[in-house]
């Protein structure tokens, strides 16, 4: 499988039908997008590597919407933060995507240059090696999550007797409105608070939301 | 849409099949399942509440092998932590139905159970009722986002070049086996450590991983 030497547009072409697919159904095949856009089977393969290709093109397309500039923010905890927030706006717009670009290696070049990005950040500021994956993997887990729950209803429990969950129903009603948010605020916080006391430079020395130079 | 009065073995067969399709396809339709069963649409029918129903028997059906036990463990954050991992491995076994579960309003009474305990623990230990939805939640984005990675491939990077990403190539080499179980505990321990912190009792006086007695 070479790199196909295509025009641009088409491939544009192709990835927009398959995220149409996904956004409807969580799922496309080769033969539903070639018939959406009128054309043989076989041409789709000839302007992409294959199914595993064109989930590389939908993780690039969902991922073009993650304001990357974020992560030059200063100092880096507000830049891994911003990014968190923008990857979130970014996934929750294709919630059917998710699965689909959860599971499949992620291998498109525009994609692993963010990471590499991330990475370089947490790295400066002091994180090891060993657990930098794990943490930005978490914060994934997270925002991913998230995104998800965005898809869900604002009433999520729904009470056929409330005198059976009492104190279930007290917390929903105390719990006020922007479900979704108000938790995804919570499991960020959390998050950034632990990794700034993973961070080795900054460590626990520092206190929360007390902003440091960043370390250049 | 009354209590429909059938033999529990009926729904019971539709659960299992609406979960094999699940497993398979990430979703499934009543007519599918009578198909499966060998069975008329409009029996199916007769046995549950409509496709919501069918969803929430779903529902039932792996939130079943979450250890509800766990929420009785003392203290509170041992019992809430341990909830969430036996959550995660739950919905680890069934990662296809995560989305359609988490995009529709639970109305389960086991379920709902399952919450109000949670919910009990919570205000016992002294949290706020306005934000215990909110921390349930964000534990959740957290469990269900990483049971999807546990459906994801151990080796999720994969570099075509790994001069053009040094730092994403070291923090890969550095980060060891067991990707997905990394990060999650990561995650769950930065969520506990600021859940210890909003409770209002035991609060940020208490040292990490320090047991306190349970209040009752």
């Amino acid at each position: 499988m070479g790199r196909p030497r295509t025009p641009l547009l088409d491939r544009e072409r192709i990835t927009t039908t398959a995220l149409q697919l996904v956004d409807e159904s969580g799922d496309f095949s080769v033969p539903q997008i070639a018939r959406r856009l009128g054309v043989q089977t076989g041409s789709v393969y000839h302007h992409v590597d294959g199914r595993d290709g064109i989930v590389e093109l939908l993780r690039e397309r969902v991922a073009s919407a993650i304001e990357t500039a974020t992560l030059d923010l200063e100092p880096w905890d507000t830049a891994v933060e911003a990014w968190a927030r923008s990857y979130r706006a970014a996934f929750a717009a294709h919630p059917r995507a998710i699965p689909l670009l959860m599971t499949s290696p992620v291998r498109a070049p525009r994609v692993l240059d963010q990471y590499e990005r991330a990475v370089t950040r947490l790295l400066d500021a002091g994180f090891e090696p060993a657990g930098i994956m794990a943490l930005i993997t978490a914060l994934e887990n997270l925002v991913l999550g998230s995104a998800l729950d965005l898809a869900a209803p604002e009433t999520m429990w729904e009470l056929p007797d409330r005198a059976a969950t009492p104190h279930l129903a007290a917390a929903l009603a105390a719990a006020g409105g922007h479900r979704a948010d108000r938790a995804f605020e919570v499991g960020l916080a959390a998050l950034m608070k632990h990794a700034r006391t993973l961070s080795g430079i900054h460590g626990s020395l520092r206190p929360p939301n007390f902003p440091v130079p960043p370390v250049t």
